[in-house]
């Protein structure tokens, strides 16, 4: 079996990257270790930047995400007692986030992938490469019980956070820079119509907590908690109560209840792995960096990772240069670190570290005082919420 | 002995305060332990907002400031091997900072006062303050061995960082805020021409070092440094090595090294007293906050107060309401915690942390890249550099 560009991992990053590559003209398969099923229902992110809502639909991918999505124009900052409304268009010329489920893009690109003729092997196991620093790389795995091996030009690393592809980078090449958060997310979805029209970051002592929507029926809410605790910990009632105790303060506030019918904690991190590439094998999306889910980042920061990758493999069967594939790790680097700063500060700003003093609680409030007082400081958060340029 | 406002402190914040009262037709007194001589070489900070220069100059004490005051329009940001300049002026609709020296500012305004009959009492000692939860306060004193009493109608409490006056206030009635960094300011006056036309902040691996200039002659250079280090450590020699190791990373940078005639090691806090206000004592500058030197905000602090206060206390001899003189602790506040804050994210971002790691080195230069590629960001920066507006 040969293809040209062999994809690990069903997520967005190596959907997107074999359908950019359809695009081109440039034939991939892609290896997944789950089911279709697995994928197409894990809940993960939910906000699209403005550049990926573009792209999707520049490729053909947005129909159903322009139907069933949320334009958001604005996000609400609630902190000391008051909201505050962030006008995100306003302050970016006019763009936008679109509040998407991540697995509903993941449908629409696997769907598009295999209307095309794409060939995506699901619950595959044993995945593994083999000469990625010579010219014919090759992955094996097992399907259906069977050894089997794809001979490919390149690799792409799209296999998440626990990778096993950046692990075949050699130890004295790499570099790993990360942070533990102090906290993590307590998640629910529940059966209510939306609070608010638009996502609500609410800043309080007791913690962060984020009102989000899913549609008209579902929403999703999240209060900051200790990471190690567990959802057994939390009957609806107290749920409710930590909910409304953080997010009540504001005058004209509501809180829609509604039956929950999912609990999970999340943990926090920061991660980037340096450098992206390595002789034929690339990195890409949370293979190569993962950020706290504060800034809405990480299915974004995977398709900013391969459209710049998408742009240097086509560059190389174009023009039989690699000078565009060798800049990849470089150009992607610029972006994830951005947003890893970004997610870094909304995460350090909002939330209540374990160790805070009185100190750090006023710098707290003072800077978002600042970010809803200041056009160029709202600027900043807007311009990074609604995504930096691509490449 | 009756004034209307006893001022305790002769430094920026009270002489000022002393001065506006004046010209507002409200009689003050000024008292000092220190002697004029001390108080007129005492070498501090020497970075004027555009608020600052233009209050000076309305209030007829910015003469000489005009004529031997450098106007920067625009600061460096060196780091990662590159300087980059923030053109303050271009960012700001046209606003610049002034650098003239505290002291000279000092000089300036005793010589205002004492030529329009204000009374400094210099080298006095034993200040104490009585009924300040009265309605005729009373400040005792010893000046020349004597004991003596000033009856007011309001105190200012202008002493410094290690004020006197606030320890008047009730321990049950105020709240201190407080940061210590892990570091130190080492600093040196140079006889050489000035090395950049414009301030350096520049960040290194090695620690944060400033270029700044105070005249055509004569220099002062800082670096990052242990703050319990002593100057006895650090030969000419050693000192110059490490400016050059943390400087000479920008192509055509300069270091014009020369006779050092004053070392010493500062150290760096954050430091908020709330509220600034109890009865009839008004807390202003240092005695109220302090911030670490890397915003340039001391000095300008200290103005915006009492531009406030002296607001407060000339609206209540006009109408006799306290209205306005009941919200200065508020009002002075906000600004009080823009400029906290600023100072602590300049310092952050800029300084090397004895425990920081490789990520949050990256996240500095993240931030520092966003600074000068977003014209959001470096507006944020400028904004603040320059001086968010009083009151």
């Amino acid at each position: 079996m040969h293809t040209q560009v062999g994809i690990v991992g069903a997520g967005p990053a190596g959907l997107l990257l074999s359908h950019l590559l359809h695009l081109e003209g440039i034939s991939s398969v892609v290896l997944e270790t789950r089911t279709r099923e697995q994928i197409e229902s894990t809940i993960r992110a939910g906000v699209l930047e403005q550049g990926t809502v573009d792209l999707l639909t520049e490729i053909g991918v947005g129909e159903r995400m322009k139907r069933e999505g949320f334009v958001h124009t604005g996000v609400e900052l609630r902190f000391d007692g008051q909201g505050h409304r962030i006008d995100l268009s306003d302050l970016t010329g006019g763009k936008a986030i679109t509040v998407y489920a991540q697995h509903e893009v993941i449908k629409d690109l696997v769907k598009a992938r295999l209307e095309t003729g794409g060939e995506i092997l699901f619950g595959v196991s044993d995945v593994s490469l083999h000469g990625i620093d010579g010219d014919s790389p090759k992955i094996r795995f097992i399907q259906d019980g069977e050894q089997r091996e794809i001979a490919c030009d390149f690799v792409a690393g799209c296999d998440g956070s626990q990778s096993m592809c950046r692990s075949n980078i050699p130890e004295d090449k790499r570099s790993q820079y990360s942070r533990i958060y102090p906290f993590g997310w307590f998640g629910i979805l529940v059966e209510a119509p939306p609070s608010s029209e638009e996502l609500i970051y609410a800043h309080h002592e007791r913690g962060f907590s984020l009102v989000s929507t899913r549609s008209a029926d579902v929403q999703r809410l999240y209060f900051q908690c200790d990471p190690k605790d567990s959802v057994d910990n939390w009957s609806d009632d107290r749920i409710w109560a930590e909910l409304h105790a953080r997010l009540d303060t504001a005058e004209g506030s509501q809180l829609n209840e509604g039956r929950i019918f999912q609990k999970g904690i999340i943990g926090m991190r920061s991660f980037v792995f340096e450098p992206m590439q390595y002789g034929r094998l690339f990195l890409a999306g949370d293979a190569a960096h993962v950020v706290p889910p504060t800034g809405a980042k990480g299915l974004n920061l995977a398709v900013g990772d391969v459209v710049v990758l998408s742009r240097g493999i086509a560059g190389f069967y174009k023009s039989g240069s690699r000078d565009r594939l060798d800049a990849y790790s470089h150009i992607a680097l610029k972006r994830v670190w951005r947003a890893e700063h970004f997610s870094w500060w909304m995460t350090s700003m909002l939330h209540r570290f374990p160790d805070q003093d009185a100190f750090q609680n006023r710098l707290q409030v003072s800077e978002l005082n600042n970010v809803v007082n200041s056009r160029a400081a709202a600027t900043m958060l807007a311009e990074n919420y609604v995504g930096m340029p691509i490449g």
